[in-house]
């Protein structure tokens, strides 16, 4: 294992094993921290915010300072490169020949991987859009795993904004990797992105249960509703033909943690909608923790809150969350002393490689200059400055049906129509298209595979509709 | 004296012996700025500015930079982690785990406070609203001191905009303290608050002479006409009975230093109402400082500033201005080091203590839910995003009349109407409220009194009119 | 050649040895940017930027930091101290007597050299308006030096925007001093200003050819057509009495170096004409570098660029843009540890001296307080807070005809009347004004010389006109 000179986008860049050793190594660098440490001397961490944030950005300048380290800062520059038209990779090239690391937050998704693919030095995401904010996961994670020793094992239940909290879905991510069971518990509207749903049960192998009556009549009235519940299948009651039974029995010994996450107003562009969301937002409170499945549940919140938590809560031995903030500077310390490899001589001790359930997929990409785009209007690759460097490039996550993934964002696109760019090995009658559902996909190498988005652009190029197109 | 892990929120979070301490260190502090001091090393300062300012910002940054301490800054963070609704008590709290001291400069009177009580690790506050700004009187105090030797038996006059000019209070205070006389001389419509005149007067024991026909006598037409006059009980010439006399006498030798501010035109509301202060504001020039009063006058100015204070008097010998801003460098110094209380073993040569002329006072607290609210609009206590953590809460200055001061901003209240929480000793009859000004005040324990703003308040919580409530 | 303790306005503020001892010692520097280098300990560089840049202001942070100094930032303080109406004379008092040298960016053309006037402290000049940045020159000049060895005789082609480019300004002035050539290639519309080419003929001594049929006809075609041409006086080629003959030659051997600029779109006022401008502007690609008189051409530029140099030359290895903003960090350096005279007695080994072509020139001075104005609306001269601190000053650049110099931002002023202050020696009646382009210019001693902008300025001041005012 050696992370020097990598980066951090997603939390799916680190192995369990890799996630393991940052935490291990925080809490070596929590005693360091009132000692006068310079593992990270003469190195410059430049602090790039294209969205306004204090906590985040003072943690991690903080985290360069304690380890004898120099800032960089460059704060709400929106305003800045940006308004001359200069695209993010030029700026990534910049800056990446004057410091040693950088740190990004930014408000388009799969920025954090723009930039880390052109610095040339190592990078990491604090936050890209509603995509991901994987030092936030470091930190949730050091949290579960000081309070209650191991992630594996526990219930964790997801609470209030799921579908702009970025740190939600890296979140979840590590703890199916880490074979957790996660109860997802969104606010009316706020639902879990249908990609990071599938993503949980396409990558991770665990079960994901979403019929709404089998959760209300497994769940009996207890606890609280939930809108999905992902089951890991490292767990020894799992019974999979009898889900209901199977979540009554999961719960019967309560949640372990609840994290619970603002709404994140300024992700939505309309107003009315927004007061509409609001209204229904749901509180965590004195009250609520009273349950006894509350009992030994850890009360976990990235901060900023508003009122999804109440403050009489602060005062509960169960509030985690100033201290999960507070750990985000030895945790940070660890990454970026690793990423930087400045731990030199210095032995990491490295824990047990912790094993992960699954894998990593190794899925085929897609990246021809065909018309197809990313559905996401923030996405990067959809950005008129980021069009001179960089094209749409997919994951095929499935064949049947075709779905695709975008390297940048992860958000999912459908296409409608296929064809195999060896037509002309036939004759030219061969240059045709199909609808992508038709049996001939299995035909075509995936070093072939040609996709459109629509018909009129599978004309433009040249090609007619074949028989295996609906409607011809 | 041990100033070790304490805040410094107001003027008087210090006495007398403790500000001598500082400005003692000071002239040390000075004298080590070009060696490579590292009194601080591996200490990290915290600098949130929810307003924008560039000198006092960097005079704490040098200072700490000096003495071989980092910094992290978040600066114009109005727009940052208010937008998204948060309190400024958990950012505090978040703030105070990550830095070992924060400076904080906010809108609201009474911020700081706040922020020393969450934070958990010493706070300066460098201005909020219009309340105080302790370390610009700690920088003039350390110039009266070195241009002057002592500020006892000093006759000051504070210049310009008395009003919202926070460091003018935070000054006023602290000449009193150390037993200066204060002539004010506000631009129309500038005056001093009353608050901030009785605190003089209740606070510091001299005698306040604010009557226009006995204080136009006194002048007799030479220097400058004066709205107030505090007159310090240290000085041997005062004659409390006959007042015109005693000032005759005291401005016989001119004034010591003029204390000229800058017209605070962005603390005001209404624009036409700021063009007509403008055209009024009072001016100093090489004219006015020809006179034989001002002979031996030093010119003082907190900058920045605009007209107020003419350019043709930046090279006379009595200017101090830039003097005064260049020493906020070795006065901060002295500050954060010993608020981080770093200087250990080096040995802190205190002076011998000079007396305060009063103590300080220990008024009781009134700190009761019962809707007296801060009648001040920025201060802390009345923002909605606070109202979650902080309490009105207020000393009792004064019984008869009654006076509260509220805890956070020092502003005033007289509240009109009374009760007594031992109602229910006696009959239900006795729950009745009184009029705040009747003999009845002196009946009622202090731990027992109610105070209501207005009747309806008392009668929403059972209370009815006794005969001691005017109109019934 | 001593730097330490000096200010670096404008490029011209370093003599040629002085500019090739800061490259020579950046190539020290570049080397020691990965150790720790200890050379400005405890030092603090106040970086003042009143214009938002992340690209330059990183880049002297940076360069402070790898030095072992420390960095105070102000960025984008426009809304700051200006919006309190103090004057930049003040707070280069201020931050002068915190910090040990200031880095200001500021949209006001000559505001650095007021502030340099007024700190007490090096000043480094990071961009004033569409004035200088001669910081950005001498990495430019290190990217020539590197690659071509010497900038003598070199052919330099300035492509893009040369009107609001201030970084072409310095360039152009740079390149003449060195000896080398230069070619104009201006978009339409954004043709270098008239008084920067002047002072090519002026102060540099080469030939200037602007006459389009003889531009033209050298061309024949070849290369791009260009709008005027320095030519060197160091070139052995030049024939001065046939210049098209001079040009082809000097052209056979194709250009040295393509500098490509962007359109400073935020420098213009009326948004159609810049889309009028946009849509004509030149754009760098690799077609035209397939042309054998780029053979040999780097491709330079200040960066950030927008659409005017094509993302396919990138990869070119003539593209030095991104080396040249590397080498930014070693030459700031380089410049920093000079002028803070830190370098002590580690020895700077000077190069041999390269003599400049001509001795920087002695123009007699104007300052009278006559009225006679810069006519640069964005001369810090002309603005309402500065003008307590600084009055209108001009180099007297020719007499015949009369040229004035702003000497805070060089733009020209061709005033119409004069006048003699010694008309007292002789009668009343010598009270008298003439045109500035009579014969009597040449016998009014400099010294004593009068220029009013228009008649009724004269007049106001109690002169009348002579016979020598046309019209009279």
């Amino acid at each position: 294992m050696n992370l020097a000179n990598r980066s951090l986008i997603t939390i799916d860049d680190l192995s369990n094993g890799e996630i393991e050793t940052i935490l291990f190594l925080a809490d070596e660098m929590a005693a360091l921290i009132n000692d006068q440490c310079e593992v990270c001397r003469g190195k410059i961490m430049a602090s790039l915010f294209f969205e306004p944030s204090t906590r985040t950005r003072l943690s991690f300048e903080t985290a360069m300072l304690r380890l004898g380290g120099h800032v960089v800062s460059a704060v709400d520059i929106g305003a800045t490169s940006l308004a001359k038209g200069e695209s993010i990779a030029d700026m990534a090239r910049v800056v990446g020949s004057y410091a040693d690391i950088v740190v990004i937050r930014h408000p388009w998704e799969g920025a954090a991987k723009v930039v880390a693919d052109y610095a040339g030095i190592p990078v990491i995401n604090a936050g890209d859009g509603s995509h991901e904010h994987p030092t936030q996961t470091l930190c949730d994670l050091y949290t579960l795993k000081k309070e209650k020793q191991t992630i594996k094992g526990l219930k964790v239940a997801l609470w209030g904004d799921l579908k702009n909290g970025r740190t939600i879905h890296s979140l979840a991510y590590a703890l199916a990797r880490f074979g957790a069971t996660i109860l997802f518990r969104p606010s009316p509207g706020l639902e879990m992105p249908e990609y990071a749903l599938r993503k949980l049960t396409t990558e991770y192998e665990g079960k994901l249960e979403r019929d709404a009556e089998t959760l209300k009549h497994a769940f009996q009235g207890r606890l609280f509703p939930v809108d999905a519940m992902y089951i890991t299948p490292s767990h020894p009651h799992q019974l999979a033909m009898m889900p209901d039974i199977s979540i009554q029995i999961e719960l019967k010994t309560g949640v372990d943690a609840l994290y619970v996450t603002r709404f994140q107003r300024e992700r939505l562009t309309a107003p009315p909608e927004a007061q509409e969301i609001k209204k229904d937002y749901l509180v965590v409170d004195r009250k609520l923790f009273k349950e006894k499945e509350f009992k030994r549940a850890l009360v976990m919140h990235p901060l900023p809150r508003v009122d999804e938590l109440a403050y009489e809560m602060d005062a509960d031995p169960r509030s985690m969350y100033f201290k999960q903030a507070a750990r985000g500077v030895p945790v940070r310390m660890a990454l970026i002393a690793l990423l930087l490899g400045t731990l030199g001589t210095k032995e990491v001790t490295i824990p047990k490689e912790n094993e992960s359930f699954v894998a990593r997929k190794d899925y085929p990409i897609y990246k021809r200059d065909s018309g197809v785009k990313c559905p996401n209007p923030i996405c990067v690759s959809n950005q008129e400055t980021e069009a001179r460097y960089i094209k749409p490039e997919f994951t095929i996550v499935s064949f049947e049906p075709l779905i695709l993934r975008c390297v940048y964002c992860e958000h999912e696109l459908y296409p409608k129509y296929i064809a195999s760019s060896d037509w002309h090995e036939g004759r030219l009658e061969n240059k045709k298209y199909h609808s992508a559902d038709s049996h001939l996909i299995r035909k075509i190498k995936p070093a072939n595979l040609i996709i459109f988005a629509a018909e009129n652009e599978a004309q433009a190029r040249g090609f007619k509709p074949s028989k295996y197109v609906t409607g011809h």
